[in-house]
């Protein structure tokens, strides 16, 4: 028998869910509480402003998107964990949704980021965590050979996520799939290896 | 002397510095008539939604981004126009709002792509419309032997709208620089070039 979530993981879940269909500025406090079944001084007593259920969902999102990282690397390797990631990721949202609704860091800062110094601070961390776990990944590909001539570690791995990021943002608004989302991250990690690695 | 702009105009710039200062939700028809300089039945004369405000400023930027391509051509030779023109594009706004604020069509198609169909449908054709235009250049490009073996013109284009769209997010969020965006675009248009081009 499923255990019902306590208050804050519901409003967690349910402002995740909101912000992801709508936007973030669209969604108000009021609807986040009737859709979680709390009350609004629950509400408060967990997140005192706004910004801090945007944080809290944002670490929800990372959370999760490290867990798929994780079991991405088992099934496919390193090198090929980020495509696996984003393959779950945004397979299982545009199952739950209908539609391709973007990345919720890329939703939020594009958003949130001139306006909520906060928000866009810890949308920083979480990006760069990224990008260093990806530059992880790429050194121990570019060590074992099977980087092209002058790629550097770093480099690509902030090419990747920055294609991870643009593809999501453009099927978005072009209404294409979470198949075709991973076709262009996919084709991105190929332009970095050596042609007799992808062949 | 300068010809003051007449009122449409007034409120297509302003309601595009104010998306990008902010968000597209979080600006009012108030605050554009206040900051324009213009009634509201003026505003509504024009526009008589806020949507119609928003692909207008869309086609005013996209209208912008073509000069500045079109310029960036003529400067840097047919391939090299998209780090030209994002170049022009981002340092200008960099200056004039101190900070990266993002690209005007990302942020809207982030912001309201599941909420606001007209907007979205919008976006997709300005999308579509420079993904064309980079595809003849790769095109031409490839025709020309300057593309390594193996690279779809195509796809090549995609590949680098997707990445001037996610490099600029990821500035936004992370607070770099037009140059840092520049640096990402050009290192991916590399990638796609046979090295001895790049050399």
């Amino acid at each position: 028998m499923d255990e019902q979530p306590g208050p804050r993981e519901r409003i967690v879940r349910t402002a995740a869910a909101l912000f992801l269909a709508r936007s973030y500025t669209g969604v108000g406090i009021a609807e986040i509480c009737v859709a979680a079944d709390v009350r609004k001084g629950t509400l408060y007593h967990f997140f005192p402003s706004k910004a801090e259920i945007g944080r809290a969902v944002l670490d929800w999102h990372a959370a999760a998107f490290d867990r798929h990282f994780t079991r991405a690397e088992r099934d496919s390797g390193e090198i090929g964990a980020l495509v696996g990631a984003v393959t779950r990721v945004q397979t299982g949202m545009e199952g739950r949704f209908g539609r391709i609704v973007g990345c919720p860091m890329g939703n939020l800062a594009a958003e949130l980021a001139t306006t909520e110094t906060g928000i866009r601070e810890h949308l920083a961390g979480i990006f760069a965590a990224w990008e260093a776990r990806l530059a992880v990944a790429c050194g121990r590909a570019g060590a074992a050979g099977t980087l092209r001539d002058g790629v550097d570690p770093q480099r690509m791995a902030r090419t990747l996520l920055a294609q991870v990021e643009g593809a999501i943002l453009l099927a978005k608004a072009q209404d294409r799939t979470a198949a075709e989302i991973v076709a262009d991250v996919d084709g991105v990690l190929r332009l970095h290896l050596r042609p007799e690695v992808t062949a």
